[in-house]
């Protein structure tokens, strides 16, 4: 997606060790105009990919909310965002799933009301870094236990040498990445 | 708003101590068609209190994110959500202050980038709920020490027994509610 490589290329700060803050536009201020275009981007993408019915639109929270919410938008399905709590305990109200959270390096559960997921539904999971595909990996997981469909898997931007991808290739549903990063040496190239 | 009133009334679940659950349509699960119908009901609310030329909106991680996205999309500015950190490590880069979290009970740093927010900014603040205003009142100081204009506050569900309004009146701008929830001893009563 042409405006959000140019925007990354303009505004994404490298700040070691591969990770990459787009702060200005996505991760705490939100251009809602871009916001608005990358969720009709992925409704377009997953429909020329076949992917059709979509009842729910799943995200983690935080940062993944605003691209999942305009999918959502453009696809005229209720957004789910998976809440995060530290506490260990749960009650059975809830599909969950332990995930360890790479910036923060703390162990969160992974929380979806069993209320609002089940077998009739088709499921997009939307979020905004596709790195080593562990966040997205979880939610899947909720997804299969809930007996819902998963039908694809967009992420704003991915990193492909974290592995992600290949590491997700088994759900077998088409995997959307609206922009790419990748480090050569210490330079950042975004396609 | 009507749409919003009588969702909750159905839909709303009071899990004692007054916490009022809705995680249907606002707090987990997201009505994509509600929350846009929130953003336009804000704008012109707003408009009509004589509220004009916003340049950012603002909110606090997580469940304010939604509406406030609706919001600045309406108001096509940007949003900018403050991020909740358990550390005390924060940097210059950032305005900070701590927040007591009422439902988890913990203290967490709201923090607001210095570089997305000046003196020549103006400001709505949008949240999901107005209880005592402790949020709001943070994110207003923060608001402040950043030299912006704070024009107004919107929440959309206001729980007028904990007394945030009383409280937030001496920043003498109009604060605005999309529906009110009030307890007749276990009667929860939505207006």
């Amino acid at each position: 997606m042409k405006e959000l490589v140019e925007r990354i290329k303009a505004e994404g700060v490298h700040v070691g060790g591969g990770i990459v803050k787009v702060d200005g536009f996505l991760n705490h201020q939100v251009d809602t105009d871009l916001a608005a275009a990358m969720g009709a981007h992925f409704a377009n993408r997953f429909r020329e990919a076949g992917v059709t019915g979509i009842t729910k639109v799943i995200t983690a929270e935080v940062s993944g909310i605003a691209p999942a919410l305009a999918t959502a938008q453009a696809l005229a399905a209720p957004l789910i965002f998976a809440r995060k709590h530290r506490s260990s305990i749960v009650t059975e109200d809830y599909y969950h799933a332990a995930v360890t959270s790479r910036t923060k390096g703390d162990i969160v559960n992974l929380m979806l009301s069993r209320k609002y997921l089940n077998a009739d539904d088709s499921v997009l999971i939307i979020d905004d870094f596709l790195a080593t595909g562990s966040t997205v990996g979880v939610l899947a997981g909720l997804i299969a236990e809930s007996g819902a469909r998963l039908k694809g898997i967009g992420c704003v931007i991915e990193k492909p040498a974290e592995g992600g991808r290949a590491r997700l290739s088994r759900l077998q549903v088409p995997i959307i990445a609206l922009a790419r990063i990748e480090l050569e040496g210490d330079r950042l190239v975004v396609s």
